[in-house]
């Protein structure tokens, strides 16, 4: 028995009424482009219908509309995502957030900025900082994605280790809820325990809780002086082990990336640039940033001489635009770099506790030789958040899929061990799904679908994400 | 009709197969003592019975005999909330969470420690402080507070403005559900998004969502350098307009709090000491902390150039222990203060967005005037966060009672008018109950019920607080 109906004409009919008809598409072209994020081709499902609205009312009638004829509706901002969250795996309505993309107000005095879901996050960061304002949340497809999908994803990025993840900057949302109703949570008060904390358990439910129209983010001042670090080590065991002083001792530090050879390799062809030292084993790329620029420097110094006397070859310090930019370009194009690179790759998302990172990193290099796949791992290793991307090499797609999932399934049960999680930035969505059970407790899940059931009686909104139960459109 | 059963002998009986004889307490004089927090006296409602359980499986095995005999349940910490949290007003079982006092671990690799709920919270911050690790979270009760009350509140307290509030440090928990599981959320991980935030929903439910029965922190490093600026004012108006220049251009300050003349004076009768310029209309004291001396004097100096030009009396500096203490008693005593100079008082917790501090602080000033009530006003001016504190004067009981309410009901309508709310840090409980309609949208009280509801399918769990349409013990 389908749980679901068919989006019938007579319902398109009704979507054309609500949004207007050219902003419902449901040619075969139109709907192959909603049909897939960031995560492979065999993941891709089409949508019934596709619908652009334009404000939380249309929204609220889209959601009133598919409760009576129960069509799911999967809610989607760029497509970045790499978890599957945005694919409609039980057709019926997409609802592209793509044309509610404006910055409604930049707040100076309360350093807030508020804005529309479909904003690009680049954009925004742009906007607040001609008004000498900062929003620190440096995500690797900061210059396409949304903002939506970064609340909706609770999206991490480069700055985690300082300025902490895009919940921390979250204090107002308005959404429309599952049976079509629009709310208002939080706003521009900086503490406020009125009633239970419902914006951050939006924050990061993956489109499963609500639909975004609103977001209010807390922004900070922009720090004057950054400088950039990039220190080569010849053992990757040498560099890890270098994170957790680093984080104990240095208060500064705004990111502590790492990327393996594999890694670095893969950016340099992808981007047809040379980095330094690009035959050692390891690289981390560390940032300090600050108000003053002495500090920052004396910072740089005591970095350098810790990583020298630990056995780093060198340490590169990019002082100028240019040369940073140059670095993060090569670190935020590795998962691109792999994709163009190979047939196959599987993007993960792991955390361990900081103080497992080294641990982990021996697991990963036993895993890849004991299945014989090859896996660059790069990622945000100041957060103990890792980004192991095994890659199919020569494997036809069938192997692969029989390969990476005896790996995925060692690699998380190590990641449990230590105290870790599947994702840290990414998202169970709709990949991570089968091994939710693995690493939660059954009483978790029950009480996180007592909150779905809870919103959203009928399961219309994002079915399929997030719950092992919900993982088909039947029942 | 009672929707509650009333404690029978019979499962006093059973509660003592639970914990023990010696921990459960049935005589009047003991039930007199749970009966209250620290708001009014005419608030007191007792318990039929207090357990004082020593483990989550006892806690589950009470909510299990709970829910067969639908018996209303409230946790209990130090007892030192400020909205009624702890009162069981419907009766019932009150379960003292004081006998789970272990610091359970602290782990300096990861930063982060381990405890049970009933640990002191000044108790906390001295254990890790001799690891060289920090709790910045300031509560002005931390010599008695317990840091599982700091958690269920989700308390504030001086340092919010750079430090944030209890929430922004809790990554793990263990709580006994509404219905009798034991479940961990979250743990030593930086970042992670598997699954809904359920930590932060249970972090300021106030006891209706779980009992919590660990907790992890996360730690920061210890600022080496701290100091202290008292800061008069002849005029209020200019003491509170000068916060909003600060907060933009000072990344550094770790407090900045205000006291009216009334608040002063109070403090300095209570404590039996003196303060410089007691008889200047507002005060401000501001704290500069960071890890180089240099730094932390450079911001003071800039401090007090700024509000010297701004018409400030005089900047005093304490950059030793003793002063630095004797200023923040001062600060700090002024509910205990105005408590004990007065018949009654009402310690009230507005928040408005920063920018309407000004436009608050005046709207005070009048409806204190038009009420004819004296309302004294300090808090964390730096959050938004203001402390009115109406007391009694000559009025007996009714009078007061009577003209509490309208003051109140004028203040929560010009705070809701200015973007604001009616709890920054103390929490609805029990004393807000009836005004959260006033301020909170119907759709967003019908989602927190709707959680609720499922979690806690008999609603036992700490009935009448957050929650209007709970208010009652009967159906």
């Amino acid at each position: 028995m389908t749980r679901f109906n068919p989006v019938t004409p007579r319902v398109i009919e009704r979507l054309k009424g609500i949004v207007g008809e050219e902003h419902v598409l449901t040619s075969p072209e139109d709907l192959a482009r909603y049909g897939l994020d960031e995560i492979e081709e065999r993941y891709r499902s089409l949508p019934e219908v596709v619908v652009k609205p334009r404000s939380p009312e249309e929204i609220a009638a889209i959601m009133r509309l598919a409760n009576q004829e129960r069509v799911p509706v999967t809610p989607r901002g760029a497509g970045t995502g790499l978890s599957g969250g945005a694919i409609p795996i039980c057709g019926g309505i997409v609802i592209s957030l793509e044309r509610m993309n404006e910055i409604l107000e930049i707040d100076p005095d309360n350093m807030m900025v508020t804005v529309e879901p479909g904003v690009v996050l680049a954009d925004m960061m742009r906007a607040v900082e001609a008004h000498g304002l900062f929003y620190p949340v440096d995500v690797s497809t900061l210059e396409s994605c949304h903002v939506g999908g970064n609340v909706a994803e609770n999206a991490g990025g480069a700055r985690a280790v300082k300025y902490g993840i895009t919940g921390h900057w979250v204090y107002g949302l308005e959404m429309v809820t599952p049976t079509g109703e629009i709310v208002r949570l939080g706003g521009k008060r900086i503490k406020d325990v009125t009633g239970y904390n419902l914006v951050q358990l939006v924050v990061g439910s993956e489109g499963t809780l609500g639909i975004i129209t609103k977001i209010t983010f807390r922004l900070t001042v922009k720090p004057k002086y950054v400088l950039d670090l990039l220190i080569p080590f010849d053992s990757l065991k040498d560099a890890v082990a270098q994170v957790l002083g680093l984080l104990r001792e240095e208060q500064g530090l705004s990111a502590i990336e790492f990327m393996d050879s594999l890694s670095i390799r893969a950016a340099e062809k992808y981007l047809n640039l040379t980095l330094p030292y690009d035959d050692c084993e390891a690289h981390l790329l560390i940032q300090v940033d600050g108000m003053e620029e002495e500090g920052v420097w004396q910072a740089a110094e005591r970095v350098y001489k810790r990583l020298m006397e630990a056995g780093a070859k060198e340490v590169f310090v990019a002082d100028n635009r240019i040369t940073r930019e140059k670095l993060w370009r090569a670190r935020r194009n590795i998962a691109e770099a792999l994709k163009a690179l190979n047939s196959y790759v599987s993007v993960e998302d792991i955390v361990v506790p900081r103080s497992e990172i080294p641990e982990m990193a021996r697991r990963l290099r036993e895993l890849s030789r004991a299945h014989g796949l090859e896996v660059p791992l790069y990622g945000h290793i100041g957060d103990g958040n890792l980004h192991p991307t095994p890659v199919s090499g020569g494997r036809d797609e069938e192997t692969w899929a029989r390969d990476l999932a005896a790996f995925l399934s060692d690699m998380f049960k190590a990641v449990k061990e230590l105290g870790g999680n599947i994702t840290a930035e990414h998202g169970i969505g709709f990949k991570r799904v089968k091994y939710l059970p693995l690493v939660m407790d059954e009483v978790e899940i029950k009480l996180m679908e007592a909150i779905k059931k809870a919103w959203d009686p009928n399961g219309i909104l994002n079915p399929g994400k997030i719950f092992p139960a919900e993982g088909t459109c039947s029942s």
